[in-house]
């Protein structure tokens, strides 16, 4: 039975710009795995609910409804054991938790380079749902939030110095080919280059490179989808 | 033959301090290699000008003589590959490199912290190479650059985010029991808590307590050192 996947879309339903349900895909394509995705907005939450709760991705395996993209990796990883591993043993799984969780805090650190460009994108149904639930997280109106983006730049990048030595030292966090470590810490700067036109990357930074590197990987997957050349 | 291992001493020479000298150390313990320590001071270059350059850890095993903590530790891991693998395979000593990366990082993010407690307790002779070399880095005075440190600890301490989250899924990086990875993030920690009675965690931080299972580690090697309890 064919795996379904319940995919962040925006107002275009090819645009998929969910970070979490990018490194889903990803880690579908490593295990070589068909998936059906279905394009969904973050008010559909009534379509999801057999998940047991409300946020993408979202993976249907027969009568099995898994969601925390976490979670799904590692499902992935044991249900699937004959196919390339996303973790490469033991010890790899284990280290590949902090990626996951340092990826999640890029998300955060990404948001304010990209809060608007997204609610200019997403589903007119979405719209309200979108500001009112960032804007009680933030703390402030989204405007607000992304003013002055240009100025926080030179911090953000700063930030990855640490990605970028290592990424410099060897293709992939994971060594000469990607594991899902690479797939967890790509799908925050796919989310941004799929909804912002807004250069978070210089052209020759090392970080940028490794993910252009992952977007050539499983015949273009990553860069056929509908993004900005940012 | 034995190993030997030139390891930063402050004026007390039993006050072992440096953060790159610590994960040498814990990898040798997971090798269970025994190793003679000889304390050595930062302006005694002369002594291990035979690693061509002048900075510890300097590893002697026979004739050969090895610097820089990394590449200290895949020798290790090379050279004596049927005692416990310090990576846990070949994916996980390339997922290890973004660990040691980030945890040189996590050096300079503590440094306004502690540079004056170093400062104090580094034996006389190191202490005008001490200051000048480390008010060039920062470009100001060491007492400027601490000044006001408790402000700047609510940021640090969000800094660790990812690592605590990590660590409460977690009981080490690396898993149920530690890896390199652990180590080379672990000498940040232990650096600062050897040289700085500063209280940089707080008690209940899950990374304190998982700095202070390793600090149970190996018979209390890094516990015994003389420390702060901090």
């Amino acid at each position: 039975m064919t795996l379904r996947l319940y995919d962040l879309a925006a107002a275009d339903p090819d645009r998929r710009f969910s970070p979490y349900c990018w490194r889903t895909r990803l880690a579908l394509a490593h295990k070589a795995l068909p998936v059906e995705t279905i394009p969904w907005r973050f008010t559909e939450k009534a379509e999801i609910a057999a998940s047991g709760q409300g946020f993408v991705p979202v993976l249907v395996d027969g009568d099995r409804w898994l969601s925390d993209s976490w979670k799904i990796a590692n499902y992935l990883e044991d249900t699937f054991p004959d196919r390339p591993s996303l973790f490469g043993g033991a010890a790899g799984r284990s280290l590949t938790r902090y990626y996951s969780t340092f990826a999640d805090g890029l998300v955060a650190a990404i948001f304010p380079f990209v809060a608007l460009d997204i609610l200019e994108r997403v589903a007119d149904k979405d719209r309200d749902y979108f500001r009112a639930s960032r804007e009680k997280r933030v703390g402030m109106t989204l405007e607000t939030f992304v003013a002055g983006r240009e100025a926080k730049l030179p911090a953000f990048r700063v930030g990855l110095t640490a990605l970028r030595r290592t990424l410099t030292a060897q293709p992939f966090l994971a060594g000469d080919e990607p594991l899902y470590a690479d797939y967890a810490v790509f799908g925050p700067f796919q989310w941004a280059r799929c909804i912002s036109p807004f250069e978070l990357l210089e052209k020759d930074d090392p970080v940028r490179l490794w993910r252009d590197r992952l977007l050539d990987r499983f015949g273009g997957l990553a860069r056929k989808s509908p993004a900005y050349d940012v």
